[in-house]
């Protein structure tokens, strides 16, 4: 990858996030110039140590992507390719906040890329969706051609996000892909906002060493993908000369019972076996039951393959916790409260009239 | 369907709309007690002229359905069904004003749905989808199985729509259905406004005797669905007892070709034949090729059908306009300026809190 980036200018936005930050890490490491944009609306995930290790090596600016910050613009302006990785990825907050998430995962976007087709036309853009657009799976393993059918707020916006980038590639005003990312987990996972998900709860428990407590039977299969190996496909589909397809479906070496994972994470962080619960109400409500993913379509045109096992993935990820857990715990912020950048909480009369 | 709507308290968004005013007049003969909201947005086609003939027997209140007006509330807090027209349906305009359409289709919806399934839980609302949810169809006729692909930001955000509307259905908290309209025509459409479609071009231009122009060969394939047929689907999907599926598409009796509608329209306008011109870029860039309706489902189903054939209801569209005209033209508005209400241009930070 090293040609590939040395010496670009790399925008990334939600850069301060897990994935985020971790893909700036990567890309300084190969000479990028990096930009990160992060708003760092709460609950969203984003965290300045996680460039902590960067320091002089990156510039960051804090704005929103909605807005119309002229940090932002010139941001944009200078950039090369745009790996768009904001926005917020809880299920539970969406289901409680639905407006919130619109205005986050859908508004902010349809604001962002109008923004970038106008100040660098065609540029490549990188979108990091979600297979929760999926729905739940009518068949296994899921590919791009699945039917699409989001059971909660977060699915349907990040689903707009998608349309949107699509939209703009269809007109050539951008040269737009998404990344449907299955289960991402790694260090510098948000480990201190609540409704991350199950993996994040997992791994927060087992480094802070709680017993684990699994939802309804264990059974459920996932396929989590380590975060080196997501960070890889970005810099695929950043990379590729031309791109044959608008969405990727991006998941981890092999499919794994809910259980399983539990029982890895138990004994990975030194704990008695996880307990068995019944599924509470809210989490019930969103759940999609088993799903993996097809990447037969990445590995072939983007040459992309996961290569972390889960459990050298989990080992790297507890190792990282053990000496900067302070950094992520505690559990801060119980609510995703709206701390939203102004442009997001009411759209100017000028925005609104484009 | 007399018996199923006297009497019951019946509300109508978009109300002063071509076929939300339609709804209205034929309800309000079934014996409801009919309450329209309309926001009256300039290039969305609200006309109060519409229903003047209700004078003293709607109930009309001018608020927006992403609003917080004590009109609205009031209105949702009395409905026993609700049909939900309220919108902006013009591609042309999307395009140019992607958030414009943002705000009108997809917010403000989801601020309605919201306080609708508070106020009144599980209530029945339909709603007035597009077909162009479906994009370029990949076969013909389309039926609801089709695959969405939308090519334009109106198509993108109606889907939206619908999908909030399946998504509340789905956690039973409204009963709210989506019908997937084709080309819609009748008297009271709103020729005033411009890029309403084709159709309403074609109209316009028999009535106030201008030679019609038909883009492209004149081949592609439509099926108009006569206002009267749209307004029985709307009442079927309001009324039935259960509903079996959560999107219907809606059609017209029978495909024809634009070149061959073109002709219809010319020939009942007492003008020349049309005129084939090639497509002009930005219509081009929107354009879906063939498409026609595969009404099987809402059939079976909803026990719905087409019965009014295009010369019929084409005859009675010229006819309504030969006396009406003058309260539909001339064309005024030839931006759709966003004269949105103050909900929609910014957000409340209490509303963008929830």
């Amino acid at each position: 990858m090293k040609p590939q980036y040395s010496g670009r200018e790399v925008l990334i936005t939600g850069g301060l996030g897990f994935l985020g930050s971790s893909l700036a890490i990567r890309l300084s490491a190969l000479g990028a110039n990096v930009t990160i944009v992060d708003s760092l609306v709460r609950g969203c995930g984003g965290n300045p140590y996680n460039v902590s290790s960067l320091k002089g090596r990156v510039r960051v600016f804090r704005c929103d992507i909605g807005g119309a910050s002229q940090s932002l613009y010139r941001s944009v302006r200078r950039a090369e390719v745009i790996f768009n990785l904001a926005g917020e990825i809880s299920h539970s907050h969406s289901v409680r906040f639905p407006r919130r998430d619109a205005l986050l995962n859908a508004t902010a976007q349809l604001h962002f890329l109008e923004h970038c087709s106008r100040m660098v036309p065609g540029i490549r853009v990188v979108y990091s969706g979600t297979r929760q657009v999926y729905g739940v799976p009518r068949y296994l393993p899921v590919d791009e051609n699945h039917p699409v059918s989001p059971i909660d707020f977060n699915g349907i916006h990040k689903y707009v996000a998608a349309m949107y980038h699509w939209h703009y590639a269809r007109m050539k005003r951008l040269d737009s892909v998404v990344l449907n990312l299955t289960n991402v987990y790694g260090p510098r996972m948000a480990l201190a906002v609540p409704c991350q998900g199950f993996l994040a709860n997992f791994i927060r428990k087992a480094v802070t060493r709680q017993r684990l407590e699994v939802f309804g039977d264990g059974q459920q299969l996932r396929d989590p993908v380590f975060v080196d190996d997501a960070v890889d496909a970005f810099l695929a589909a950043g990379s590729v000369e031309t791109l044959a397809s608008r969405a990727y479906n991006v998941g981890g070496p092999e499919p794994l019972e809910v259980g399983r994972i539990a029982q890895i994470a138990s004994h990975l962080g030194g704990l008695p076996p996880p307990l068995l619960r019944p599924f509470p109400d809210d989490s019930k409500k969103i759940d999609i039951g088993s799903y993996c993913t097809d990447t037969s379509l990445i590995r072939r045109e983007l040459e992309w393959a996961p290569r972390v096992s889960f459990e050298d993935g989990l080992s790297r990820t507890l190792e990282y916790y053990r000496t900067e857990l302070r950094h992520y715990l505690p559990v801060r912020d119980a609510e995703p409260h709206c701390q939203l950048a102004p442009s997001l909480e009411r759209l100017p009369r000028a925005a609104a009239a484009r």
